[in-house]
């Protein structure tokens, strides 16, 4: 692992580190905040929790580092932050054919492809489920136990990948996912091109379809702004609401009015994830 | 005016503004952001404290609304933030023939530039001092007390404004400023091309040169990274000191060992600054 910058932030470290990606075949940068009280000792940074944020379409490991205030608040709760990329990068990475803001690089909507040309790099689930927290573990020495978060696409990465993973995920939380993707055009084109037509592969990465069947392994708070300018067309928070209403008080959608599906949203409400995150780690350890 | 956008933020608004700018004869951008207190009523609005923000070189009105996590404060405090860009731009603007970062666009230096082909349109002082407080004043109504803050280039702007006129900002603070522009790299090109070779129109933009002149109408905060890269070449800080020793105990000056110059500097602290106006502002009303 390369240690690409070093910065200080709220007493902590904001750290960002580049590796070669194994499930990927290319490499992978991310970024990892270390809280204060995890920079005390090797053994305070082995047991502080973690929270993944998986972050929306365009963006990058950066994003919710800069833009979203949580250093402030992981720096109080003695919480690690690790933020992945969106998707594979580089030379030899295919893209959208039109470049497109919604597929392909900087949109791997966290799914392992299966249809060529994407499957030979597009393997974020096994990117974020294994090879990372792999390497947060062993290089990093991070061992303490993980939530999980996101926004938009990383919203449907955080739910999909937690609700499948309950015994790595303690919690889950999300702002404005994309919570029915096989219902909505990002979705499905997503979909259709990462993972072809089968569509018991595509329930695997639909949030709707997963509680649909399972029961729920974890508390799940969830965050949607009713200015939304893709709420209706691409976020599916209706059936979400559906699909959680029977797993009764553990699941949580809040609306709120005003708020759009900026990162001045996620900025407003950050601290209560974390603190909701935090919460649930400490009941874990 | 035109309002550009408009988004909830901390239960407030942040809104952008584009307008003709009479002094620096082109189209100007500036953000507010209007806690929920001021959003109220109008008496509320008229009567809430504002702080103008001045941002570094490179910024754009945008970079601190985005970045410095300052809603969040000002929300609890109930701040109106103003941040106008950093220099005039659009078509017919002279740039810098190489392009350069620290010259021309994004680099007005908060000064009325005197030489051409810069005095057309550079005329940053009169509008942070005159035209912009002026349509806040008129065309939004908010007519509280003002502060005034910045950071590197901004954090410039803020003292020599700041200084240059007690009547106007009740008290001063800066992020890792340019301290004494005559006597570093960025400053002697900007000043050179700007206001050519008179060194008495010079000095009335430096703050030190300003400080060894007359007595200090306001308290001032200057927050410093020991680990900024551009500490030693630029900034001017023990020239600074200096000049602030005879001040007494109105003016501070802290540095913060391990912090750079970028944003997680400015974030790391802000929520110190903006109390620190907070208090002066209610003093002043």
């Amino acid at each position: 692992m390369k240690l690409l910058s070093q910065q200080s932030s709220f007493g902590g470290h904001y750290i960002r580190y580049q590796h070669a990606s194994s499930v990927n075949h290319c490499d992978m940068v991310f970024s990892v905040f270390i809280p204060p009280q995890a920079l005390r000792s090797p053994e305070s940074l082995k047991a502080a929790p973690v929270v993944y944020w998986l972050s929306g379409l365009t963006c990058t490991d950066e994003n919710f580092m800069q833009k979203s205030g949580a250093h402030r608040v992981a720096a109080e709760l003695g919480l690690i932050l690790v933020a992945p990329d969106t998707s594979p990068r580089g030379a030899g990475v295919p893209d959208d054919e039109d470049g497109a803001y919604d597929f392909g690089l900087g949109a791997g909507f966290y799914v392992n492809a299966t249809q060529a040309p994407w499957a030979t790099h597009y393997h974020m689930r096994d990117y974020i489920v294994e090879e990372l927290p792999r390497l947060v573990q062993t290089k990093l020495s991070i061992q303490g136990p993980a939530s999980i978060s996101g926004h938009s696409m990383g919203g449907h990465g955080a739910l999909t990948i937690g609700l499948s993973n309950p015994d790595k995920y303690v919690s889950i939380s999300a702002f404005s996912p994309i919570s029915n993707p096989v219902n909505c055009p990002w979705g499905v084109k997503a979909f259709s091109n990462y993972l072809g037509s089968d569509k018991e592969t595509w329930a695997q990465y639909d949030a709707c379809s997963l509680l649909s069947r399972e029961s729920l392994g974890q508390a799940i708070l969830v965050d949607q702004g009713l200015d939304d300018q893709f709420l209706e067309a691409q976020l599916g928070i209706p059936a979400l609401q559906k699909a959680l209403k029977k797993h009764g008080d553990s699941a949580r959608v809040r609306m709120h009015a005003g708020y759009d599906h900026s990162y001045y949203f996620i900025a407003s409400f950050i601290e209560e994830h974390l603190r909701f995150h935090a919460e649930h780690l400490a009941s874990a350890t």
